[in-house]
């Protein structure tokens, strides 16, 4: 089975939902997933259900964590670079039918690697590897590249009404 | 905490997905989560998936699959009515601080049951419930009561390219 890439990305909620979504029903057929997260670090309750998936979903969080209204640092870019070559070795190895690669996006958007960089390591999967790519942003090199791409679009959002994030609804 | 109520809609892929990953969210938060499933009863990698929460996400499926391609019979119809039913008193158990209402706007859509009905509900439930809708084609009635909704946009979809569904990555 052919794997395709994925992209989501927009403004809207449900982007690293969506893929939680794709790793838990990728995981109910039996597939093995490794849930790759860039930039945030910060998503405690999907981390914890994923958990309960050990046996089929690999976690793996570089970096540390969100720095959305800060300028990353240098130990940002390293961490950043790091993921990447072990996502590389990941997406060769065949051992994953499903990478999501959460917030790579916005890793791109911040600098931390290169669209060239990242096309040329999800170029190189394995063949039957699927791959998810998350954030806001999305470059149109990797929307060109891409066989899916859905954005995810803001029409309404209770924010505005001063609502904060909640544990087990937004985080 | 005050519930709201979540719309998720658009053409594009992503929306029962980013559903499951909410479910998933809060089981993981520890949070108690009804995942009802209207019309679409086909979705088995997902469902499978579920089940490993099953001490904190119930899932229930009403009526008897997918008809798109097909109209709607009286046997459909009886059955999004007991499946609706049997939400209300749910939303209002208090039991639930998620409840997901996956493919109900497609329910709306094939009139299985009004808006008005559903938003009835909806408006009834514990306070603390916060409540998700799924499908496509959302009526505006739906949109203007959400506090919060998210278009699922297809940008690029390899449907076109004559991929077919697979088990694990779409179903």
């Amino acid at each position: 089975m052919k794997g395709y890439l994925q992209v989501y990305t927009g403004d809207g909620k449900g982007k690293t939902t969506a893929a939680i979504g794709l790793a838990i029903r990728a995981a109910g057929a039996g597939l093995s997933v490794l849930f790759a997260q860039f930039v945030k670090g910060q998503q405690y309750s999907e981390i914890a259900a994923l958990e309960r998936f050990s046996d089929r979903i690999t976690v793996r969080q570089y970096g540390r964590g969100c720095f959305i209204v800060q300028e990353p640092t240098e130990e940002d870019i390293e961490e950043a670079a790091k993921g990447l070559a072990a996502v590389r070795k990941s997406l060769r190895s065949g051992a994953y039918q499903l990478v999501i690669l959460d917030e790579a996006s916005i890793a791109l958007h911040y600098k931390l690697f290169t669209v060239d960089e990242l096309l040329s390591a999800i170029r190189e999967r394995s063949p039957d590897c699927e791959v998810v790519v998350t954030g806001r942003r999305a470059p149109q090199e990797l929307i060109d590249a891409a066989d899916l791409v859905t954005e995810m679009k803001e029409v309404k959002h209770y924010y505005a009404k001063g609502v904060q994030a909640r544990t087990g609804i937004e985080v």
